[in-house]
C-alpha cells in the first residue's frame, strides 16, 4: 500500500504526539497469532496427559479456570470418549457455558454425554436458541424425555424455537427479548427492566409491542439512560423498525444485518408480530459457514465431512470423483477420435495438458469470482449478459497472448511453424471458452434453482477438456499433412 | 433432516398452540429473497433512468426516502459519473450517511465527486473509522488538504486512527468510546453519561480506565439502568476483560469476538491502555473479506479485480495463468519425454487427460478442506502428521476404486488387460499424490509465513500432472510390448 505508507509519512510529522505503536509487519502478527495457538495447544496436551493418566478430575479442574470458549476450544480437540470424561467432572454451570460455547460437533459429544439430570440443567441453564439445538441434535425419543422433565414454560419457550428450519431467520433467533408496552413511560420501563433482569442474557435493545405483540418501535437502553424519566416511551423509541420474517434465510438475515451496520435485528411472523431476535454474534458464523459451504461445494466436497474417519472421507469425496471420472471419459472419447492423428504426430499428446489445463485454470478464475460475487449479492442474474461480454474480451485477450507464448515455444521446441499455429489457436479459444463457461455455469445454476457455486469446478473442466481437446485435435488432424512435414 | 423432521412432528402434537408459520421450503426462500431483489433492482432501474434523463435532482429525491443503506445499495450499481451526478444533489447529512455504509469501490467513487466542503462535511460527520478510511484513500495531496481543513480535535482523532496498519484490529476500531473513572458511582456515571451524549454513536458498553486510560473493567447499560444509584462502578463492572492489542490482525480479533459470542472488544496498545473498540457488524465484513481472499487466492484471482474494466480483469489474472503455463509446460515436457511409446500405442493419449484430471480434482477437495480448515483455526502445522496418514488412506481406496472401474473401461474398450492394468495403476498413485499434497502444499506454505491458500490449486494440478504422466507413460514405455500386443 504505498498510498497508505505516504499518508503515514505525513501524518506522523504533523502529529503532536508520536504513535503509540509502531505498524506492525507481518510477521509480528504471525507470531502474536502463534504465541496465542501455543498456548491453546498446551492446554490440549495437559488435558490430553491428565486422561492419558487416569486423572479425569484433574483434568476438569485444570479447565475449571479457564473461559467457557476455551473450555470448549481444549474440548474440540479431544476425542468423544476423552470428552465424555471430562465432562462427568464438570460442575453443571461449567456444562451448559460451555456448551454454549462449543462448535456444533464437541457440542454433540458434550451431550451425548451427560445423564439425564446433567441435560435437564443444560436445557434450563443455556438461552433457549441453544437449548433448541440440543433438542434437535437428540434422536427423537432422547429429546422426547428430556423435553418432559423441562417445566412447562421452558418447555413451550424451545418448542416453539423449534418449528423454524435450522437454516433460517427464526432458526437461529432468541425468543428471549424485552418487550414493553407503547403507553408505558421512561421510568415505568426502567422499572420493568429491573423486575425481568434475569430473562435475557443481552439486552442492548428494548422492543415496544402493542397487546398482539405488533412490533411498533425500537429503542436502545441509551435512549432510556438520557431521556427524562416522565418522557412517554413512543417519543424515544424508533419506529420504521427493520425486521425479517421468521423464514427469512440465515445468509439473508446475516447480510441485511450487516449492510445495516447492526447488532441485533428482530424476527416477526407475516403478521409484523415479534417472535424474537437474531444478534450479529450469532451470524458471525453463520457468514463463515456459508463461505465454507461455497469453496466445498465448487470443490465438491461437504463441510461436514470428518477428518478423523477414513470411511465418513470416502462417501463424502467419492460421488463427485465419480461424476468427474465420467466427464473425464468424454474427454478420453474425444481424444480417442483422433486416434489416427495421434500416430502420425505424437508431440500433440505432449499439448493436451497445457491446453487443457490453462484453459480450466482460466475458466476457475473467473468462476471463483462470479460464484463469491453472487454469494455476496454484488451480482445477479441480470448481469448475465455484461459479464459475457467482459469475459469474451478478457478471454481472447487472455488466450492471445497465452497462446501466442506457447506457439512460440511449441515452434521453437518442434520446428513445426503449423504445430504453433495450432497450439496458439487451440489456447486462445480454450481460455475463451473457459472464462465465458466460468460466467455461464453458476448463472444457469442459479436460474434453475440451484447453488452457483455446486461443483461448478467439475462442469467448468468438462467444459474446457472437450472443447479444447476437439478444437487442437480437430485442426491437427485437418493441417495433419503440413504437421509431419518436418 | 429426517432427525429433525422427526423431532418436528413429535413437537406438532406436544404444542398448544400450532406453529405460526409453516416451515418454509427451499423455494419459497429463494423467491422471497428475489423479492427483495427485485424492489432493490427497480430502484436502481429508476434512478440510471432519471439520470439519463439529465434530472439529477429526480434521482436524488428519489434516494432521499430510503435508508442510506439502501442509497448506497443503488449508488454501488452505477458508474462513477452517475454516481458523482447523483451525489452533487444530495444533501450533506446523507451523504455522511452514505459514506458510511457504501462498500470501498462506491465509498471512493463518492468520495472523489465531493468538493472540498463537502469533504470537510463528510469527514466531520461520519464515525472515525470511516473519516480515516477516506483520508487513507486520498491523493497524499489532497488527504493533507482535507486534514488541514478540519478542527484540530477532529484531526487528531482521526491521525491517531491512521497510524494503524487498514488490516489490523487498529485500522478498524474506533476512536471514539465511553470511559468512566473508577471512582465513580452509577450515578455519576448516568450523569457523565447525559452530558456526552453525542460522542459514540454505539455505546452498549462503557469502560472502566484509570487516569492512564488502563483498561480496567467493562460495564454493560444494562448494569447501569438496574442497580442502585449509589453503587460504586467498581462493584458493577465485570475486570477480566478480553481485549486485544492494536496490532492484531484483523481476522484473529474476528474470530476471537465471534468464539467468545461478543458484541464489541477493547483494543488496548501493549501497556493495556484503552484505545478504542472494534464491533462485531465491522467484523462481520472482516471474516466475508477474509473468506473472499481465501476463495480467491486459490483460484490465483485477486478481490480487487474490477469486473467492468477488461484491462484491470487482465492484469490480476495473467501473472498466476503464465506460471500455470510454465507448470503446464513441464508436463508437456514429460508426455515430451514418452513421445515413441505415444507414437507405438496412441490411444494413451486418452487416458492422460482422466488420469490429469481425476488426480488434479481429488487432490482439490483435500486441498479445499484444509486451506479452510486452517482459515477458521480448526487445524494447524501440528496436524500434518495425522492428516497426511489419513489422506493417505483416503488416497489410496479412493485412486483403487476409480482406478479399477476406468481399468475395467479401459479393458473392455481396447481389449488389452495390460492398458486396464497400467490405467488401474497410474489412476491409485495420482489420486493418492493429489490429496497427499492436498495436505502437503498448505502446509509448507504455512510453515515459511506464506498464505496457505496462495495459488494452490496451481502447485496441485503441478503435482498430479508431473507425477501422473511419469506413472502412466512411464510403466507403459515399460510393457510397451504387452500393450501393443492386442
Amino acid at each position: 500500500m504505498p498510498r497508505f505508507a505516504q499518508i503515514r509519512g505525513r501524518i506522523a510529522s504533523l502529529c503532536d504526539n508520536p504513535p503509540m505503536t509502531t505498524p506492525p509487519d507481518d510477521l509480528l502478527l504471525r507470531e502474536e497469532r502463534e504465541d496465542r495457538e501455543s498456548i491453546e495447544d498446551e492446554r490440549v496436551t495437559t488435558v490430553e496427559d491428565l486422561l492419558d493418566a487416569g486423572d479425569a478430575e484433574g483434568a476438569a479442574e485444570t479447565l475449571a479456570d479457564l473461559r467457557p470458549s476455551e473450555v470448549a476450544y481444549v474440548l474440540e480437540h479431544l476425542t468423544e470418549s476423552e470428552v465424555a470424561e471430562v465432562v462427568h467432572q464438570m460442575d453443571a454451570d461449567m456444562v451448559a457455558d460451555v456448551i454454549e460455547f462449543a462448535q456444533p460437533q464437541t457440542r454433540s459429544d458434550i451431550v451425548q454425554a451427560l445423564d439425564a439430570d446433567q441435560l435437564t440443567d443444560a436445557l434450563t441453564d443455556v438461552p433457549d436458541d441453544v437449548a433448541a439445538d440440543i433438542v434437535q441434535d437428540l434422536d427423537a425419543e432422547a429429546a422426547a424425555t428430556a423435553m418432559d422433565r423441562l417445566p412447562e414454560e421452558r418447555r413451550q419457550e424451545i418448542e416453539s424455537l423449534l418449528t423454524y428450519a435450522e437454516d433460517t431467520a427464526g432458526g437461529r433467533m432468541t425468543g428471549q427479548v424485552i418487550t414493553v408496552a407503547p403507553h408505558l413511560t421512561v421510568s415505568d420501563t426502567v422499572r420493568q427492566l429491573r423486575e425481568t433482569a434475569a430473562d435475557a442474557d443481552r439486552p442492548f435493545y428494548l422492543y415496544v409491542t402493542d397487546e398482539h405483540r405488533q412490533l411498533l418501535g425500537v429503542l436502545n437502553l441509551r435512549a432510556l439512560l438520557t431521556a427524562r424519566a416522565d418522557t412517554p416511551i413512543t417519543e424515544v423509541m424508533r419506529g420504521d423498525v427493520l425486521s425479517v420474517e421468521a423464514d427469512t434465510d440465515q445468509e439473508e438475515a446475516a447480510r441485511l444485518l450487516a449492510r445495516n451496520h447492526l447488532l441485533a435485528l428482530p424476527v416477526v411472523d407475516p403478521h409484523g408480530r415479534l417472535l424474537g431476535t437474531i444478534t450479529s454474534d450469532d451470524l458471525l458464523d453463520v457468514l463463515e459457514e456459508e463461505a465454507s459451504e461455497d469453496m466445498y461445494r465448487m470443490a465438491g466436497v461437504h463441510e461436514e465431512e470428518d477428518l478423523s474417519d477414513v470411511w465418513d472421507s470416502i462417501r463424502h469425496r467419492l460421488p463427485w470423483l465419480t461424476v468427474n471420472l465420467v466427464t473425464a471419459l468424454a474427454a478420453a472419447w474425444v481424444v480417442a477420435a483422433f486416434e489416427t492423428t495421434v500416430e502420425q504426430v505424437a508431440i500433440l499428446a505432449a499439448f493436451l495438458p497445457v491446453i487443457g489445463g490453462q484453459g480450466g485454470n482460466a475458466g476457475i478464475q473467473t468462476l471463483t469470482i462470479i460464484v463469491r460475487s453472487m454469494a455476496l449479492g454484488r451480482i445477479g442474474l441480470r448481469d448475465t449478459g455484461h459479464l459475457v461480454w467482459h469475459e469474451l474480451r478478457v478471454g481472447l485477450l487472455l488466450g492471445f497472448s497465452t497462446g501466442l507464448l506457447v506457439g512460440l515455444i511449441a515452434y521453437a521446441w518442434q520446428g513445426n511453424v503449423w504445430l504453433g499455429g495450432v497450439v496458439m489457436f487451440a489456447l486462445t479459444m480454450n481460455v475463451t471458452v473457459g472464462v465465458i463457461s466460468g460466467v455461464l455455469i453458476p448463472m444457469l445454476l442459479q436460474r434453475f434453482r440451484q447453488d452457483p457455486a455446486l461443483s461448478g469446478g467439475i462442469w467448468l473442466t468438462t467444459a474446457t477438456d472437450l472443447s479444447g481437446f476437439f478444437a487442437f485435435l480437430g485442426t491437427a488432424a485437418f493441417l495433419v499433412d503440413r504437421l509431419t512435414d518436418q
